[in-house]
């Protein structure tokens, strides 16, 4: 039987992730793998009442917020991610802990290692095989998703930029695990990026993409 | 301004600990305290909803369920308690984060120092200044209930032992946080105790009771 394999997409929102996910994807299917497609948050159908009370409910307050992203965490691993690698599917991720890391990181209540501690507990330390860092700057970001430059959206921009900070400082502290690729590069040519480094990381098996 | 003063409750199901937290709320309320009389899991709207989740949706994966349990009590201490006790309130809870440790604990699937953690980081460390265990042994809780003995309550009669094994153990880990009373004691006796250690420990000011 072969291996399951585990492999997120991080960067801000516009950087492009979705797209990549789906090129991957349909590379990986036409190479004949069981490729499973999920993100983060509410890949579950717990996973999705958690994400409602966060965003559509009452104030949640920091730690109250970062617990129950937690919790969708847990029982997406649990229920999803690890059945599906132990049969040997390739799992992709749109998000993971990373952005949990960045996000809450960024934010002024809670510190990014505490986030992190949380976040490897709640997922029992799965880790992905390969995070892929889909990077753009928070003005390219900011232009992608169609949003007008103002006041409240400098504020905005200097969240990002903290945002992305932390994912680069991530990727920069454990280079064997992440690879980060430009976003303002065609989508077709960061793709082959991706299997790349899947291919001569030797984690694609056997198998050609 | 008078301090605020935060009181837990806990023991089994059956233990008596809801007589005894009315006749403590009553006694306060009595000598001019204002008392907030509260609950876990569930004692706001938030964690009524994330109760509701664990109990009444789908298979809950323990490590989800324990971030569940945890964010509804970082929203009740955030929203509810420390509000209370900042404007001076005494705040007593039918069970805090003993329960979460003792329960969990017991059962097979983390461990009670895991649980603890957790729950210490959702509250913030906010311990009470004050808990009651109300102590009686799984035969005489299961007697309470009305409940049959069968093979079935015969581990489950286990599963409540590991309970009450892990509450003694934090009491006797911390005797000045906690007061063990003899659940089979007459509510009168027991609350008597309770209000006397709560005047010996100095946590009364200087009102009376």
């Amino acid at each position: 039987m072969t291996d399951g394999l585990f492999i997120a997409f991080e960067g801000g929102d516009g950087a492009g992730k979705s797209t990549q996910v789906r090129l991957l994807a349909d590379a990986l299917e036409s190479a004949g793998r069981e490729v499973v497609v999920t993100r983060q948050p509410g890949g579950t159908p717990l996973g999705a009442q958690i994400r409602d009370l966060v965003l559509h409910g009452d104030h949640v307050s920091p730690r109250a917020e970062a617990l129950l992203f937690a919790a969708d965490k847990a029982h997406h691993v649990d229920q999803l991610i690890r059945p599906s690698m132990d049969r040997g599917a390739v799992v992709i991720t749109d998000r993971y802990t990373d952005s949990a890391v960045a996000y809450q990181g960024a934010g002024r209540d809670l510190g990014a290692v505490e986030v992190h501690d949380l976040q490897m507990w709640a997922v029992g330390s799965l880790v992905p095989d390969l995070t892929v860092i889909v990077d753009v700057t928070a003005q390219e970001g900011r232009r992608r998703r169609g949003e007008v430059h103002d006041r409240l959206e400098a504020e905005a921009d200097a969240f990002h930029d903290a945002i992305r900070h932390h994912y680069l400082a991530m990727a920069q502290g454990s280079p064997e695990r992440y690879l980060v690729v430009d976003g303002t590069s065609s989508p077709e040519s960061i793709h082959a990026a991706v299997v790349g480094r899947l291919a001569s990381s030797g984690l694609l098996g056997s198998g050609t993409v």
